[in-house]
């Protein structure tokens, strides 16, 4: 018996890979924050008897597991019987009467009939307790299995967090012994050039760990300490004060925190406003942006710009400019961003234009060849040339990604600023 | 020993939860496609030890292990050493001058220096072959283990899926017997009213088994057949047209066919033009819609109208009608609507506005209070309210999933529009 929560991720969309499974990596950042490690992680389809199997078999190697899925109304949801051989084997699920109210309740509060298949939601073995769940039909099931705790929850995230963080987390949580772990995210350097920044730091075996990984041109610093609450903090902090001091001003945030927020903090501080002009990204930037709570206090919109003829009446991109450049280039970039800058009336205005594949590519501008353009009302305009690998997806998040942080670069700053416009890539300061 | 094929996830920020493991569900489904069952997946650590015993374990009950992740430059990076454990124990890594090539090549290509650290990339067991990496400096790495293969690919999908398709698939292909799966994806019937059409279809133990899942408003039927290629592919194509039979016109795609481009295809065939004015959506309406390659030849672009000030001026929406009804409003929703159609010329024009949350609830407008209007020509303009439960991520993405739909079904005509304008839902319909 190890002091590990086991994860179980239970549906055959998820063993046959039709979605994607995110319950289990919240789950496993979830467990952390409250001073459990991560146990064993197994996904199984929804086979009675196999997930009957795992369950038994984490229960004996676990001092819990926390399982998701299974529960809906549909008879391929087999979490409750799977459950009953394992607690209560050869009894029969009983019916839950305050799960039966849930049921009604809902469906009465939305108007509308309750299909008789949301009754197998109520259903729980006679030695389990239901656990409420204020944002759907499924309610979850707490149950032991020898020293084990199981608690069931629903699939769908929306449903499973709020029940995890109110329900189970208060009686797995330990205070005597930690897993501190931060995330600090970068984005303007390769992940070789940074771990050459970090160095020895990142040497296996070291405690507090150090690792690397990249995704969608951002690089983030994983740092993992464990031990005692306070001693695990401090070390953890250190390492992290040390990573800070190595990586430099291409760290933008820590611990999830999106590039899009910390650009907003940075405008809002400064009283800026900012616009958007998309074409290659199609409103992908503006959603990155107003992803984040309050961002109406600095971003006013924007313009999707995708057809040519958008750039030149939404946005005063002169014809010529297309014609000789073409829209993909660094003076079509330059003139969208000074369109949005004068026509949203904000403080700066960011524009982007590619190729972001699979067709439309040519020998001088191939696939993955983008233009992020940022508009100051001071006249400066920055416009740099990328070049993405990748599929038309990596291309336009890469891009929207870029996009905010030559911004947060400019705001940062000359010394800063440098990183970003200096790495053998083509770049076109225009100034007032 | 199984015919299964294991997948190995390899990296702490996995373990961790830091970032999401889509690796494993992808070649989950490529798997499938080539005839082969996903067998155990299981997910370990940056540990030379666990990740050698896991190898090992999976190696002993699999066909074939495809590994990914942990080829990466980094100290960090430990699938080379590991494997070598696993397939010549005691002996040392050698330098494979193929691979210090394609590195040197890369970098020289991109006019960067080389990192040093980047060589060890170029390390493999001697018993071992390294797998081309057209997308990344990191080779893969084949090799046997008894009577299992091995397969490493490095972590990236933008370099794992490719080496997969064209190094591995090929070798791992059996034409003697799939599985064969489909998912038939719907939206506008909730899960279990979609799941009381399908009646007994869904009964488990059926051959081909039938499921639902539901994600963002669109419910997946999820159909899976197995057997030799023609009867299986046969018994699947039988189970789909009776699921397709019983489900009617909510059912808008096939296989991730993504609701963007079924509506676009839809506009496409009736030589029709979109246009979008989005507020709480902010720009991701525009962006699903151009993440579908070829969305220029229906999508022109659109306004991010996320200040009323935007709303008003950009999209001439009566500043009068904002302060009478609500920016939230029927009203202002179909006022955007007609101010896309007349401002971006299109032959239909959809709208966006919403309380997103977590703040700007009240009373009459709770968190998640959401009015999609869609614009036509000729004048016709349909508003619905919608009121989604979850967060503001989860509003936002329901948001434009629904948006897409109401376009779905008034292209498709007043049969199938009643479906999606009839659900106690609040609708009002302005005729010209």
């Amino acid at each position: 018996m190890n002091a590990a929560v086991a994860i179980l991720s239970v549906g055959d969309e998820l063993v046959l890979g039709q979605i994607e499974d995110t319950n289990a990596a919240w789950l496993a950042r979830a467990l952390q924050a409250i001073g459990r490690t991560p146990g064993e992680r197994r996904t199984v389809g929804d086979d009675r008897r196999a997930l009957a199997d795992a369950l038994r078999a984490l229960a004996s190697t676990h001092a819990a597991v926390i399982l998701t899925g299974g529960l809906g109304p549909t008879l391929d949801d087999l979490t409750r019987e799977a459950l009953l051989d394992v607690v209560s084997p050869g009894a029969a699920l009983v019916e839950d009467e305050a799960g039966v109210e849930h049921l009604r309740g809902w469906f009465e509060r939305r108007g509308r009939p309750m299909p008789a298949s949301n009754l197998r939601q109520a259903m729980r073995p006679p030695a389990a307790r239901l656990l409420a769940n204020p944002h759907g039909t499924a309610p979850g099931i707490a149950a032991e299995a020898g020293a084990c705790r199981i608690y069931c929850l629903p699939g769908p995230p929306n449903e499973m967090k709020p029940m995890f963080d109110n329900l189970v987390a208060p009686g797995l949580r330990d205070d005597a012994n930690v897993v501190a772990t931060a995330a600090l995210h970068s984005i303007g350097l390769g992940e070789s050039a940074l771990a050459e920044l970090l160095g020895e730091l990142m040497v296996r075996g070291r405690e507090p760990s150090v690792g690397t990984t990249a995704s969608d041109g951002i690089v983030s610093i994983r740092v993992r300490a464990t031990g005692a609450p306070d001693v695990a903090r401090r070390a953890l902090e250190e390492t992290v004060a040390q990573c800070l001091s190595r990586a430099g001003s291409v760290v933008y945030g820590r611990d999830g925190e999106p590039l899009a927020s910390v650009v907003g903090r940075m405008l809002a501080e400064r009283k800026l406003t900012i616009s958007t002009a998309e074409s290659c990204t199609g409103g992908m930037l503006g959603s990155f942006i107003t992803d984040v709570a309050g961002s109406s206090a600095w971003y006013v919109g924007g313009a999707v710009t995708y057809a040519n003829e958008r750039k030149i009446v939404d946005l005063g991109v002169p014809a010529a400019t297309i014609e000789a450049h073409g829209a993909v280039s660094h003076e079509t970039a330059i003139a969208m961003a000074r369109g949005a800058l004068a026509r949203f009336e904000t403080d700066l205005a960011i524009a982007t234009t590619g190729v972001a594949g699979p067709g439309g590519g040519s020998e001088a501008k191939p696939v993955g060849t983008v233009y992020v353009a940022v508009a100051r009302r001071d006249g400066d305009v920055f416009s740099r040339r990328f070049h993405f690998p990748g599929d038309r997806t990596t291309v336009r998040r890469r891009t929207a990604h870029l996009a905010l942080a030559c911004t947060r670069f400019l705001l940062l700053g000359e010394g800063a600023r440098s990183l970003l416009w200096s790495e053998g890539e083509a770049v076109r300061v225009e100034r007032a």
